[in-house]
């Protein structure tokens, strides 16, 4: 067990590289690469930093050479030996060999390619622009990286025994949340808190004192390195930025407004069982599920990643209904912005009515709030998405217009074509 | 910095010694032990543990095997050269070489004597019988290893972030309580928690966020092996033990009523200033400075380590007055059952009336209270105290009824001699 105090109190006087694998990433990264060096392996991506919070001035706050120490420490991995026999020999869902061959060859021979780096306004402008298979791997260790260069810069002026005190609390704080979580009958949740995460050292613990506090209701981590380590799941299936670049190529409005649907075509002829997790907010969840073919009702379940959540579920349950599914057959998972009140009231409400799973993320692995001075460890709204595509830009609209991305008029176009009317508005802290 | 956690879950799985240095061990003790080689080298004292928790039932509690273990270690130890080089070079108190050169050989030379161990009604009797000298440094390491082991018998079963996270609260709990005491203008504190610690490693955990959290508000801790390796100051004067054995040993009351006095020029004649601390209670504090020769007016305190502190503080600086001295030249040190509150009420009634210090014991380095079901970690009284001098049964009488020590008949033949009347009885919960 790490003594993570003490770890961090030697930040201050050596160099220690904060991302020290290519599969300290998210699986569905791994699995969302295979299916892309599959089906679009010559698409030209951009990924950028979008720092959400824009109060939270990066470039002030973290210093540009440690950054690019850091980003180019990531470049100088590439995947080990017993990484690789990892991802080729281990089980995932239950399916051996869930990764190919000629994408294991693939995946054994990348190196991250180059990023382009700038300052402006008090943030830093990080891009990543190249083959999308490569270009899309960069997105978590770029959001882990800021977000623990972030952490240390707040703490670099504190006294050992603060820092250790802070800890404690945090400690004590998870703690108390699994305590609550542990009377839940028939929990589920995973954690899905990687990118947003205060460090890999207390994404670490917070994953074992899951393992400890929930037991078999712990199901497991997005991130790989920790899933090997810990020698538990890897758990996740996939994302926006399937649709997002799907979306971005298609020509014309009718191609558009199929893409979502031909992304989903492709997973179901890759995938089956509990992979098969639709993500339906990307231009709307409403439009996007009445018009969707009758063999996707036929899937596992559907991640609720925007909008209200219940609201969300409720909709996903009236639609299976709808379509002659049994709800309680089905599986939702919630995947934005939970808490543990949150995660009490949602099971509370759709326990017995659906399977429910959670994704649990910036408010397990980064809840620091309230412990330094002016809660300059709150947790804050960093993200990395494809903005463009064969040099289009991509869209996003999500059941939340505080989380849509890409040019106003793209928008318009999108929620035009999409039939997405009015949406509410919700605050995105995490 | 130790990983206690860690430590404490290792301790289900291999021996662990508790106490494993001589210097770990109380300054005063060494101090006393000098004057006592000095004065009373024959002297054949018996020191008995007591118990005055009866509720914590510590033979049921702890296995005598490893009880054994842990007490037959202490006997393996000897000075190492460190710790005599420490000993005998360092400063204490501004002076140097404290302790005479044929004192260190004794100490060199020694190894703790036998111990007899039984077990009675679900405690245990342990005894040390011998030449004071000797049987007097097994005070401290006694009740070290039985506090750690009782603290170690409840945590076997917890798991090992429950342990963490049992850590994380204490630790939070403690740096509060520093935190609420940094305001205090002029504060001096000590630790004087080594008989009643949790453990080795929680206090010196506790003397770090002391020293980090105080800064030169914190003075010093009583522990030798801590103070070194901590480079502070090691702090102490002398105790009860003195008076009492020497009381045992006079014959007839006359002598008796000297005893406590005589004690005490021994003392004037080793040593002066900050070592000149009056400890008055043992026979009752009124009669002790009423009968006092006016030398004693000339010393630098007086510590209250029984009955009401803010009474007998009161008393000290009456008495102080009736002797033509100004309190505020004079040293008062609290020394019994302090926690944050009781030290903050005392600092704002005496603060800038007298100089005021507190030697703060069980709630600094053994707060636990509340932390585990049950309660099992909440501090509890166990002395260890001369109960015999050459045969003859030795009396504490003290400002507390609770805390009164000897057979009942001497105990009243101690209480008519020096004109003790009705005492308030406290509760003694540490």
């Amino acid at each position: 067990m790490a003594d993570i105090a003490t770890r961090v109190y030697n930040h201050k006087w050596k160099i220690d590289p904060i991302v020290r694998s290519l599969i300290d990433t998210d699986f569905y990264k791994l699995l969302m690469c295979q299916s892309v060096f599959r089906n679009s392996p010559d698409t030209t991506v951009t990924f950028s930093l979008i720092n959400r919070s824009k109060d939270v001035r990066l470039a002030d706050l973290i210093d540009e050479g440690e950054l690019r120490e850091q980003l180019d420490h990531v470049r100088s991995l590439s995947l080990t030996r017993g990484e690789s026999t990892w991802l080729r020999g281990n089980t995932f869902y239950g399916k051996r060999q869930m990764f190919r061959p000629d994408f294991m060859e693939f995946l054994e021979g990348l190196r991250l390619p180059a990023y382009h780096l700038d300052k402006r306004d008090g943030q830093y402008e990080l891009t990543f622009e190249g083959p999308w298979p490569q270009v899309m791997l960069w997105e978590i260790p770029a959001l882990s990286i800021l977000m623990e260069l972030r952490s240390r810069a707040v703490l670099k002026d504190m006294g050992r025994f603060e820092l250790q005190v802070l800890y404690a609390r945090a400690m004590t704080r998870l703690w108390e949340k699994i305590q609550a979580m542990r009377a839940l009958p028939d929990l589920r949740i995973a954690d899905f808190g990687t990118r947003r995460r205060h460090s890999f050292l207390w994404q670490d613990w917070a994953v074992q004192a899951m393992i400890e506090g929930l037991g078999d209701r712990f199901t497991g981590t997005s991130n790989c390195l920790i899933a090997q380590r810990r020698d538990i799941e890897a758990i996740g299936t996939n994302a926006h930025e399937l649709p997002m670049v799907r979306a971005a190529l298609a020509d014309g409005d009718a191609a558009l407004r199929q893409a979502p649907y031909d992304v989903l075509a492709d997973w179901h002829e890759e995938h089956d069982g509990n992979l098969r997790i639709i993500l339906p907010d990307t231009y709307g969840t409403e439009g996007f599920l009445a018009g969707a073919p009758d063999w996707l009702a036929g899937w596992t379940g559907i991640r609720i990643d925007s909008g209200d959540p219940a609201t969300g579920a409720e909709t996903a349950i009236r639609w299976w209904q709808s379509r002659g599914e049994d709800p309680r057959g089905k599986l939702i998972i919630f995947s934005d912005g939970l808490d543990v009140d949150k995660i009490l009231a949602l099971h509370r409400q759709f326990h017995g009515r659906v399977k429910v799973s959670f994704g649990w993320g910036t408010l397990l692995t980064n809840d620091f709030r309230g412990l330094v001075p002016g809660d300059g460890l709150a947790p804050f709204s960093l993200v990395c998405k494809a903005v463009a595509a064969d040099g289009r830009p991509t869209v996003k609209l999500s059941d939340n217009p505080a989380k849509a991305t890409g040019p106003a008029a793209e928008i318009e176009r999108y929620k035009r074509v999409f039939g997405v009317g009015v949406q509410q508005a919700l605050s995105v802290t995490v």
